[in-house]
């Protein structure tokens, strides 16, 4: 054991890879379940917000937070899926969506497309053996007619400086019944992470919301000739058990910050992410993120089921 | 002129008033529609949050804001609304509610009902005079076969504690752009206003929208088995130009907050309210509030078109 699993739902990620499990939940905040599915070499589904009850999640009704999928193949997602979701009058962030027939959709509704590939936003970060695996993976797309190029979101690259301010205030105004008045109970690292949500002000927390609200809708204008989005998961493969920071490209980068960077922005905008296996590295297993518009779940589990089908469940069968 | 006549409409009420106009629309984010029109002796309605579009409105977005007319009767208010009112893609906050036949509704929809009249929650504050004047519009109400009956909503009196940490820290996250790097361009009591909304921390305006949710389901829970709730607009009549503080019952009270705290818990949970004149205290008009379950304007509208057909118009025709 040298390399991390991935954050936060690293153990189901694991347990599905081994055969331990069928499949798994996870809560997604800022990549919980794509990062560890990509590590562990195994698809990872973040629905769209608010398509499965947050009913019983703690931080309840938190702006970013989405439970997901962790399963050995896209059509195993699509039919756990089709099980968790669906509207809840428990959960207020539960939306009202068509619940669809996941399992049917998968199998049948794959029909080529438009993919963007946001090739700006990760070229200074990615690790070149990531970027090989990825490149190959949207050559192989287009031989599915799935028609690639590249695109620009305006502003993506700010996704965690919106993040930020209110998943931390979110976390702090949560956990005031208890923190501060009863702080010694809390690790270290929470207490840290608490103490600056209490530090976020009103006008900050407001003015991510706009730019958040922002970002949605340059999402959705880029899109709007689209059907997917394409990128790498995680630009890195797994880090050893703590390296940090992590070397990329000559350049140093935050562990933390690095592992989300990809995944973020789809839980900023609220945006639909499947993490596919495209391949590994010595054994360490790499990840690519199919992206779809909103309350297109099915769409990208169709996609991803397509890929399985003409190029093989998790290896490298393209790679020689 | 000594008095007051309410703010901010109050030029527009005191217009409406002289006959000046025959109708005008004012915003009210903490009753600057219906206490103008309460002091000035007409009828100022504010609509269910979101009714009508706020697209041009500064700031935009607010959470509390509703634009609202003022009218010398309740047909008017009809009248004007059903032109301002429907569904705006320019305005987030603008909902799609149905746009009904105002104008038939207020003539045709008035059907009795029961009517809740929280008297816990301004007993303490109010002047003997508008005390019985208001009482008297109860019991004419009940001859208009609208039966009422004591209610208690739980926590109505924080609605400013709610309330002032979300309006201040909006205003502030607008003026961001321009306060405090230009704030010696600002009045002296905006610049308070603005700072004190940039001393708000993001766990307290969470805290106080967390709050809000529950003072809104209150009041849902509350008027379950009601059609209305019946208050008085202002606690007393109009102060003097300068009068701060004001006196009621022997206690001080700081004259601002005392104007807007029975209009402020409808702003808090967004409830249609109706300001009707009933009455005047040597020629210093009283009103009363109608306040409306959600997208229920017609039928506010209906009672008080009732009460002004049986009753007439502004004065004191049962007072004798």
């Amino acid at each position: 054991m040298t390399r991390i699993s991935g954050g936060s739902s690293g153990g189901s990620a694991a347990a599905v890879s081994a055969g331990l499990a069928l499949g798994a939940l996870g809560t997604d905040t800022a990549g919980s379940v794509r990062i560890p599915a990509a590590l562990c070499g195994v698809v990872g589904l973040k629905p769209t917000y608010g398509m499965v009850s947050k009913f019983g999640v703690i931080p309840p009704e938190a702006a970013f937070d989405t439970v997901g999928v962790l399963t050995r193949c896209a059509w195993d997602a699509a039919a756990l899926f089709s099980i968790i979701t669906g509207h809840d009058p428990l959960d207020p962030t539960s939306v009202r969506a068509e619940v669809l027939d996941f399992i049917a959709g998968v199998e049948e509704s794959f029909s080529h497309g438009r993919i963007g590939v946001p090739r700006g936003f990760f070229q200074d970060v990615i690790d070149q053996r990531i970027s090989k695996f990825f490149e190959r993976f949207i050559t192989n797309l287009g031989r599915l007619e799935v028609a690639s190029e590249d695109v620009e979101i305006k502003d993506i690259d700010r996704a965690f400086d919106i993040w930020f301010p209110i998943h931390r205030a979110e976390n702090a105004a949560f956990h005031a019944e208890w923190y501060p008045s009863r702080s010694s109970e809390y690790g270290e690292d929470v207490r840290r992470g608490l103490q600056s949500g209490m530090e976020v002000t009103a006008v900050q927390y407001l003015n991510a919301q706009k730019s958040r609200a922002r970002m949605e809708k340059e999402m959705v204008e880029t899109m709007s000739h689209l059907d997917y989005l394409a990128l790498p998961t995680v630009a890195v493969p797994a880090p050893r058990i703590g390296e940090d920071p992590m070397r990329v490209g000559g350049k140093a980068f935050d562990v933390h910050r690095l592992l989300i960077k990809l995944t973020l922005p789809f839980n900023v905008t609220g945006f639909p992410s499947l993490s596919l296996p495209i391949g590994s590295i010595d054994g360490l297993p790499v990840g690519a993120q199919i992206v779809g518009k909103p309350f297109e779940e099915v769409k990208i589990m169709a996609l991803a089921n397509a890929y399985e089908e003409k190029y093989g469940l998790f290896g490298e069968p393209t790679l020689n």
